[in-house]
């Protein structure tokens, strides 16, 4: 009989769960520090919701789920999975007109993406997002800022730069060179310049964009830093975002302004931000920008936004290549062996003062009596301290503490024996 | 334009996830000192990996998911949505034959199931489960009941009893009664006892079932304590579950050896249990049972099973009512004011301080300039303490600290300020 999980699918075993929930609390620590509020919201939208948000590439890429009550291999679409988790926050604010502005919320969520499978890319993966709607000050894209370079470098990175740019300076670049007819698509053609090299982005501009090489030589200028024209207060902004940053605490040599960056999501209106890593290891491991028409695409009603999301996947990746990971497959610090049914009370009994006492304990349930192979297994599982309790231990209503990583062995009251796990850690 | 979520869904707003998130690290750190660890599956199965688990009902209430690439409103069903955290632990354990015997592990995931809609109950709801894996000895079934005592008291519950039975024994009720060929519809029958009664559930067995009238007699009078045959060895099974339970911390007189309960999920096959409140408010907050059969039906390989799952989002509404939870709809802890663009970065500044002293802490970004209404602005989303820095301030290195709930007004440096939030809380 076959057993598989579905495609682009992976399970998260103890040895991945264990490092992976240290990081998601420093990120949530991070967030919460910054004054923002946790949110969830469901897995499925109607379809409706999702579709004409991310593009049509992205909107190929929606698991598209049943209406209720469908039965048999075939049947109608009315749902769709979660595919990032700014749409669904758009839809939230649009639903509840009265929520105090700005709203600062965070969400740490899995979405789906049905991505065509790719060593190291799964088709679910969790997001970790920042937003602050209604507001259109530019504090709000420092603090974005400021998030990423405090859970960066408390997750232990120091080696990371964020670029920032604006939405409206690639316009005006297109419209510079007569192109304000095609600004998404020039746009989108830009923001392959990373992967294709401005000889491939080229290709395209005077391909099926239609440009001529000169506005193409024209453009590149401007991502030199050409000037582009009527932009200064866009200029200026950008430059007050980072001072801001800095202010609040990021290095500002950490953020670079940089023309040539445009990510790729429909939504975005006005400044737009990713960091990369120095040695260029990997793609963005964060992005995000400001998007003031989102929201209203749902309510009618215009409300600005900006946010950012963390790719905790990929920063999982770098930190195990770093060794910044704890390398454990349980949390069990203590094991219980049982000598016999006749020892089994007191070694139950030694358990529950091990957690009630706030220390993860495990107590043998196979291999009653063998006390050898009893301490192999907690061994082999990585757990330090085991506790043995004999008819004579049991009788003077002691344990014996047993350091399965040093020497370490002594037959003691219980207390003691916690007392002497705390300090030892 | 028509904006909404998905029929049967909710959103969790920061009012909602505020008191969520704490029971939740309530729950996990009980789960970890029991010495289970960390599993998370995929919230997409293979739709065989699904279907033939929870019996028809089951089976018809389970999302269906388009294979990935099909476009349209119509489509092929390749997919189906975790509907118990159980399955999927199976499906884990039979792809992994080299898992450490005992498998410990806890799973904290949302499951879908397409009900009904429902008063207070949701498609989507979160299962906080633990199962060991890989043991048949009843010490299994007695950690999974002690998790269930230490979980609820925590979190602040004494009046519940968490009632116990075993498949084998119901099944040697239908023999008993001559319909052992009717094993399962007697099971799931008795199992209405709770909502249809003695009587309504009589109809039922007399009547589509096909036992008369004294074999039903013979049923109840089995449910009330007459001896079953051949099951004296199952019966001790049960008291020493109930007392090895005591001797981990559960107080015996929680735990109630009851024939009636059945459990209605199709793949148990020993000891079962569920948790009800003393005073009848609501279902069952907690099920369980041991699943000898499930991970043999993925691998051909038998192995045994035992586990128990938290029905956390009932729990929530019962500790709601009963004025358990913190009302609370933000976490920010300080408001850092801001008088005017001069005084920004020193505000700034101040922000930083707070939050990398670890206070969470919130900047304005509206209202620039009206201190007044920013202060009702903190004051309005329940933030207790304001910071004011004017230019007076400002000129010293110094902040003005504001209690919004008290008298508390004081102008001093940023550390001392720090000092005074952390001692008040």
């Amino acid at each position: 009989m076959s057993v598989n999980r579905a495609r682009g699918m992976r399970d998260l075993l103890p040895e991945d769960m264990i490092p992976r929930l240290a990081v998601l609390d420093t990120v949530r620590a991070v967030f919460r520090r910054h004054g923002f509020d946790p949110l969830e919201t469901p897995a499925l939208e109607r379809i409706e919701t999702l579709t004409g948000k991310y593009g049509d590439e992205g909107s190929q890429l929606i698991f598209k789920v049943l209406k209720r009550g469908e039965a048999g291999t075939r049947g109608e679409v009315g749902l769709g999975l979660r595919y990032d988790l700014t749409v669904p926050l758009a839809r939230v604010v649009a639903m509840h007109p009265n929520l105090p502005m700005p709203f600062k919320r965070y969400q740490i969520q899995p979405v789906w993406r049905a991505d065509r499978p790719q060593r190291g890319r799964f088709r679910e993966f969790t997001q970790c997002d920042v937003d602050i709607v209604g507001t259109t000050s530019r504090l709000a894209e420092s603090e974005c800022l400021n998030v990423v370079n405090a859970a960066l470098s408390e997750l232990g990175f120091d080696d990371f730069t964020i670029r920032l740019n604006d939405r409206r300076l690639l316009k005006a670049m297109a419209a510079a060179v007569g192109a304000e007819d095609r600004e998404v698509p020039v746009i989108v053609a830009l923001d392959k310049l990373d992967k294709a090299g401005r000889d491939g982005v080229r290709r395209e501009l005077t391909g099926s964009i239609g440009l001529d090489d000169a506005a193409v030589d024209n453009l590149y200028a401007m991502l030199d830093g050409a000037p582009v024209p009527d932009m200064e207060a866009v200029e200026a902004e950008l430059a007050a975002i980072r001072d801001n940053a800095a202010a609040m605490g990021t290095p500002p040599e950490r953020i670079r302004i940089d023309r040539s960056l445009a990510r790729g999501l429909d939504y975005y209106t006005g400044p737009v931000f990713e960091t990369v890593l120095n040695d260029g290891s990997i793609g963005s491991v964060s992005g995000g920008g400001r998007y003031d028409g989102l929201v209203g695409m749902f309510s009618g009603r215009e409300v600005p936004a900006v946010g950012v999301s963390l790719g905790i996947d990929r920063l999982l990746v770098l930190m195990a290549e770093r060794d910044l990971l704890p390398k454990q497959s349980t949390g069990t610090q203590v094991w219980v062996t049982v000598f016999s049914q006749q020892t089994l009370s007191a070694s139950l009994a030694a358990a529950r003062a091990f957690r009630e006492a706030g220390l993860a304990c495990e107590v043998t349930m196979n291999r009653v009596g063998k006390i050898g192979k009893q301490l192999r297994d907690a061994d082999r599982r990585g757990v330090r301290w085991a506790v043995v309790i004999g008819p004579d231990e049991a009788s003077v209503g002691a344990i014996q503490l047993k350091d399965l990583r040093g020497d370490f062995k002594q037959t003691l009251p219980v207390a003691a024996a916690i007392a002497h796990v705390r300090a030892e850690g």
